[in-house]
């Protein structure tokens, strides 16, 4: 198949300058009424929603936006695996922070020309991502743009008091751990990029890594866990763990080095990229895997008690005194150039 | 003056891809910190910001996006009234509920040749709104778009349970209210767009419809006086009177009629746009007043109650039985055709 020719976008159908904004958004109301309103006193429709919070609960709160040419195109996604990661995103951050979903609000910019059928996908997957969450969509709007497509996600999820995993609250001596498996979404994001139109049969191992771009998960049982089991430093993986451990470092005032060959990386995606691995899975960023530094007295135990139905934790380094990041080949090891931080934005 | 040659944007300086993203966001998250932050556990800088509601309230949450090219060009406005404005625009969401404003978040979608002096200000009139509100900018995201700007704003809101002013809860023979004074802002809209480059002095009366164009207020106090008068049903009206009279009327299962003559509109308004004065009242929108509806049975003691202070009120129809929306000359007068609502977006 080739890798850039996605199905799912509308070929016809109403567009949205034939539509009319008032019935695109009556639309999309009545869709985020019927399906998604838990715990909402008042859902989406009035000028604003109304949502009661558990008393004593805090709200970690924050919002993202993702835009057409620069974090997607079109040729790579569905328009419900769009909206859906546009959550993920923003869900991303609450698992960060160890928080539990509550709701979300949604603002989406599309040129006129735009399908309403695929502004309905969009926001059905964005349906998708929230319920499996146990969040509500609250609201938002639709707003014509002479330009690519703009989605900004506002999210909102409770905390008991104090529990939130912090980047400021890294401690030296502190182990680093990751979630999950890394560089797969860059992997993916590479494979996209260089091989544009390629007529050819993926593997296995190419399918998943495109679908860890297009279509990733966000580690909100893992951030809750990660509290619920004493962790108190942490966040996400969305910009790498390279920028990440970084700003986590920053954040605690310790210095953070992390060890190349402890990274919890596919086998056959180290076999794939040959020397360019350790790169993605340092880099790459959007695997949307958590990073946490835990005490080193309380590390053995975390690990005993981790979920065996989460993703698993991976020592990858640690804290330590001063200030810089570090990357060594093994923990004891010899230091390695850091590779480049692959930032997405502003060149 | 040249009607539409505003100074502001910045001539010079770092560009957006010059400074990063990250030196960009490290940016404005220090002025979040340092100027806004009040009822905030933890500031922006995290993956979220932590936010811990008073004990019982109820939160009402909105977003709305504002676009380049279709809210606003560059040469109306400068920076700063735009980031002031992309928060009016929320914080009358809030306004329209009767809450007490409490938190906001933000994406800015502007492409790598943006000024980095001018995404400062743009934060900084978001910040000069929010601070007046006393509410926090709990953080957003920066990212870059090969095209408009793009402002998205979430906002949160603190309630008394059960004590929104809902577009619902409108019922048969209620009067209905505005406060302040339309067709300003629309006014103003026509000025900046039927007169570019035009070189001439403004009246005073031009020069405050601009205004209220480019440096809208939000009706917060004046929402959250109705609430406590009694008010149930009532929104903002940043659509036109027109349009939200008619969904108020439609959520609330009633028919609605508009009195013209009664509409509170300034008398140089009405001089000076003829006989359409009129259409901008009702349909212009942006005036970011507030519409309710009230009992007939409470509506003198919430007048006699109304605090000098604010925005006045003023009675412009009444609700009714059945469905749809009527404009009469005056009350119990003659139907008028209703002028076209002048929708922004999608054609």
């Amino acid at each position: 198949m080739p890798l850039t020719a996605v199905a799912g976008w509308a070929a016809g159908g109403a567009t949205l300058a034939e539509t009319g904004e008032a019935d695109v958004l009556r639309r999309l109301v009545a869709a985020a009424r019927e399906r998604s309103a838990p715990g909402l006193e008042l859902p989406a429709g009035d000028d604003a929603a109304v949502w009661r919070p558990a008393p004593g609960l805090e709200v970690a709160l924050s919002q993202d936006a993702i835009v057409e040419g620069k974090d997607f195109l079109r040729d790579w996604t569905t328009p419900r695996q769009l909206g859906r990661k546009a959550v993920v995103v923003a869900l991303s951050d609450l698992a960060g922070m160890g928080a539990e979903p509550a709701w979300c609000t949604a603002s989406l910019c599309a040129p006129g020309s735009t399908r309403l059928g695929d502004v309905v996908e969009i926001q059905a997957g964005m349906l998708d991502a929230l319920e499996a969450a146990g969040c509500a969509l609250a609201g938002g709007d639709v707003s014509d743009i002479d330009g690519p497509l703009v989605i900004a996600v506002g999210i909102g999820g409770t905390l008991e008091p104090g529990q939130a995993l912090r980047r400021d609250r890294g401690r030296p001596g502190d182990a680093l751990l990751v979630t999950g498996a890394l560089g797969r979404a860059a992997a993916g994001l590479r494979l996209l990029r260089d091989s544009p139109g390629e007529a050819r049969l993926l593997s296995a191992a190419e399918q998943a890594w495109i679908e860890a771009q297009v279509a990733p998960e966000a580690r909100v049982s893992e951030g809750q866990a990660l509290v619920r089991l004493g962790a108190e430093a942490g966040g996400d993986i969305s910009d790498g763990l390279l920028a990440d451990a970084t700003w986590l470092a920053e954040a605690s005032g310790c210095s953070a080095e992390l060890w190349v060959d402890s990274l919890p990386v596919d086998a056959d995606l180290r076999e794939a990229f040959g020397g360019a691995w350790a790169e993605l899975a340092l880099g790459g960023g959007e695997d949307f895997e958590l990073l946490a530094a835990v005490r080193p007295e309380h590390l053995a135990a975390l690990l005993a008690a981790w979920p065996a139905q989460l993703a698993p934790l991976t020592v990858v380094g640690r804290l330590g005194d001063g200030a810089g990041l570090t990357v060594l080949e093994r923990e004891g090891g010899a230091p390695l150039p850091a590779p480049p931080v692959s930032s997405r934005h502003y060149g």
